[in-house]
């Protein structure tokens, strides 16, 4: 097998990616999820390019591996996404297999960036791992013994909406008090936006986005840092009870938020290894991804068909 | 390999057996955890049992096998145990191999109750599940794809000390807000306590044992119940996120407080469910051991000489 297509189907952007076995994308196609009614539009689009690319290229896609949030390696199927608005229950792997025809295969996004990262990044040598994706929603793929955490029905790795009771937001979930209505694009975007009301008693008229955010903090601007201080708080709780339940070896940040890994990395650092057992204190690695620039969703769905995970 | 010692250290009692290969505990000596200053004098004494044993019954025992809290695996030594008192690091591995000159592993505790009850108990047709040992403690043996989970440092399930930030109470271990602060015999009588000061405004004279409280609860008590209620509120949470991070397909109560499993279970199964999202909802089953009048963890213990696990 030669070359894979990757899709990494996130709840704001789809990137599909021609993918070889060393991990380079020499083709990639982007998408905004919002224009598609459905995943069959969707995934319509992508066969097009992708027919496209065979023809200008004289390559042949051997498989097509894909990434999304809540999919069920073993349905196929993607189910309940909070963050798409396709139906409780996607065939996504039907979809995808009528009209390539050729072998699919499906994962949660999250698991899929730790086959990434675990092929092609910074967990090369590391059999224990927990890949976090913070971005528009917050999710996780695990590592255990050199093999990904599938889970009873493949949906393992939510750390998202893992609750903490002191969180009294509501989130796109339904449920009050996940992380990820803290440790993710609109957490940071809300903390920032309470804490400017709170200091000027005033309501902010020109939201700044999460890159001027993270500018300001590295900056010094007080609010930008405290809101950084406030989410990694937060995340650095769920953390350490990962690292307790899991014995993990590393957290690797990953997605649009981790980029502010020079800002976040130092308080999770403190702030984690403030909770941990003794055993545990000071022996997990808090990492960034080394695919940050690249789309380790897309390279590890791809990899599924290139290696063992 | 016929007979193999399996010992179970806990934070009050130390029980030892002769156990086989059908999980037939066929002879148990029990000693107080508290009358040993060194683990090297409580040793001391199950080898003596140990052999007074072999020389009444002619039978030869092969291996020895221990769980204890904090145990590692790995390393062979008690790391950190906050409910023992015998100091940071103990070479319990080594000590034993001294006095019985036979092969030893050991084992986190609940680690080994998992192992028995995948073997002896009621999760032998299930791959995936947590066992919770509600007792002193708080502990948790956590079995992913027929395996039971190490970790990195042989240290995983240490789901007593990950912390809900709105739990105010001091754990042994030191930090506030451990899960076991509430669900453990220590976290069941502060409530008992709590709730009768608060409702009586008077302190408490003769305080009630865990039995008690549960009969009081069995009979309709109010603060009985309520207290069960509550503790039970705070374990969901965790389990909630345990069956979001591990996509788990089994709960399995463990431990002297788990003997109030009916009533527990209702609660449990309500306030679980309450929490999760749609693709884990009333999937995952909340049972009792069925080892609850055994020692799952003397048979996990001595399973690991007889059963890859």
């Amino acid at each position: 097998m030669n070359y894979v297509l990757g899709i990494d189907i996130g709840g704001t952007n789809v990137v599909a990616g021609i993918v070889n076995k060393e991990g380079d994308i020499i083709q990639q196609f982007q998408y905004k999820t919002n224009n598609y009614i459905t995943a069959e539009n969707l995934i319509t689009d992508i066969y097009k390019d992708c027919k496209l690319f065979e023809r200008d290229s004289n390559l042949k896609v051997s498989a097509v591996g894909i990434g999304a949030p809540n999919a069920n390696y073993f349905t196929g199927e993607i189910e309940f996404a909070p963050n798409l608005n396709w139906g409780n229950s996607v065939p996504i792997s039907k979809i995808a297999t009528k009209y390539f025809n050729l072998p699919v295969k499906i994962i949660n996004d999250a698991n899929a960036a730790a086959i990434g990262e675990k092929f092609f990044g910074c967990a090369k040598e590391i059999s224990n791992f927990v890949l976090l994706t913070i971005g528009t929603g917050l999710g996780s793929g695990i590592y255990v013994n050199g093999k990904i955490l599938l889970g009873k029905n493949g949906m393992a790795g939510e750390f998202g909406h893992t609750q903490l009771p002191h969180i009294k937001r509501v989130c796109s979930c339904g449920q009050i008090g996940c992380i990820e209505t803290v440790a993710s694009k609109r957490g940071i975007l809300q903390t920032y936006k309470e804490k400017y009301n709170e200091l000027f008693n005033d309501f902010l008229d020109n939201m700044p986005s999460i890159e001027q955010i993270y500018q300001l903090a590295l900056n010094g601007n007080n609010i930008a840092l405290s809101v950084f201080q406030e989410v990694c708080e937060v995340l650095s709780i769920g953390i350490a009870n990962l690292i307790m339940i899991l014995d993990t070896e590393a957290i690797i940040l990953f997605g649009g938020i981790a980029n502010a890994h020079k800002i976040m990395i130092p308080i999770i650092e403190n702030e984690v290894n403030k909770r941990l057992l003794p055993v545990f204190k000071n022996k997990v690695k808090i990492l960034p991804s080394m695919l940050l620039n690249k789309n380790a969703s897309v390279l590890g769905s791809a990899a599924m068909f290139f290696y063992e995970f």
